[in-house]
């Protein structure tokens, strides 16, 4: 299987990029090829402007240049992974805007469902999995990605993984990097 | 009170900008002063780069300049009032990336608390109220914003409004207009 890996960290060397990599290691061995979609690198803007407004009477719509060279990405791929630090409880405002731009109507959802079957989410989140469920952020996260994305433009083989603890010190992020390779083994 | 009016929307005569306008003139017709933060026109970048990560380490870390622009802005002001479309059951990247980036460690929480006690969110969605509540998309995005942003930050005069149906044709788009002018009032 070929997989896009999109990860969305302004640091490669980040601990979310160091969980892609592990994850990524994983599934090669595994015998799917990775192409990795390094967001911040590449400097994807997120801004979504006139050109990528949803039109509701045209199915059709051509989007952008740059829109569609992600939407030609995502479809030379059968899978998406996307791996990010949770920021304010939800995706930073690069992956954010990589979702409002490309993942459109017509294309995404609504006429059409999304071109791939499987899509798996991996957020990094700071905080403990206790201080998460506290305040019901860990299921204010699952609704708006897992229910509110990925249920919504018709992913049928998704996984939503929060790997906690990222800024709490060890054993946390030794915790995270074993967590994202097994994932990657499981994929 | 000098009020920061915070728009997220790519098109200034859009829904969102309307009812933005539609606060605005009840706000001043209460004899308050508003100043017009239009995130789109004014091309400001959401992407949180290395010189804007919060270092744990540091309460007194010195952002970016266009960070401490944004900063100087809200603490010239006595409140700040973001209205935003919602895009997928939050906010758009262009708003989530001002968050992302100026409420930051040391200054919006942290060793400090955001320098306001009053901020308001306001967001126009598409959809219906019932709609909303039928996946949880309305406690979603409000303990995201509500409780995970404004209350973390220490505000205490806070308000969160949904303005629902924005894409259901009338009479939702002028109930919603109707809606922001009396937010306006109530300010």
């Amino acid at each position: 299987m070929k997989v896009l890996l999109v990860l969305a960290h302004p640091r490669r060397d980040s601990l979310s990029g160091r969980a892609a990599d592990a994850f990524a290691t994983a599934v090669a061995a595994n015998g799917h090829t990775v192409e990795c979609a390094d967001l911040a690198a590449e400097k994807f803007d997120p801004v979504l402007r006139e050109p990528d407004e949803p039109d509701w009477s045209d199915d059709d719509k051509v989007y952008s240049e740059a829109v569609r060279r992600e939407m030609a990405r995502i479809e030379r791929n059968d899978a998406t992974v996307m791996v990010f630090p949770v920021w304010w409880w939800s995706m930073p405002a690069l992956l954010k805007g990589w979702i409002d731009r490309v993942w459109n109507n017509g294309w995404a959802y609504g006429a059409r469902k999304f071109p791939q079957r499987r899509v798996w989410a991996i957020g990094i989140a700071g905080a403990t999995e206790e201080a998460f469920a506290k305040r019901g952020y860990d299921s204010a996260i699952r609704t708006q990605i897992d229910i509110g994305i990925l249920d919504y433009c018709g992913v049928s083989e998704r996984r939503f993984e929060l790997l906690y603890g990222s800024i709490e010190g060890q054993p946390y992020p030794e915790r995270i990097l074993r967590r994202a390779e097994e994932l990657g083994r499981a994929f």
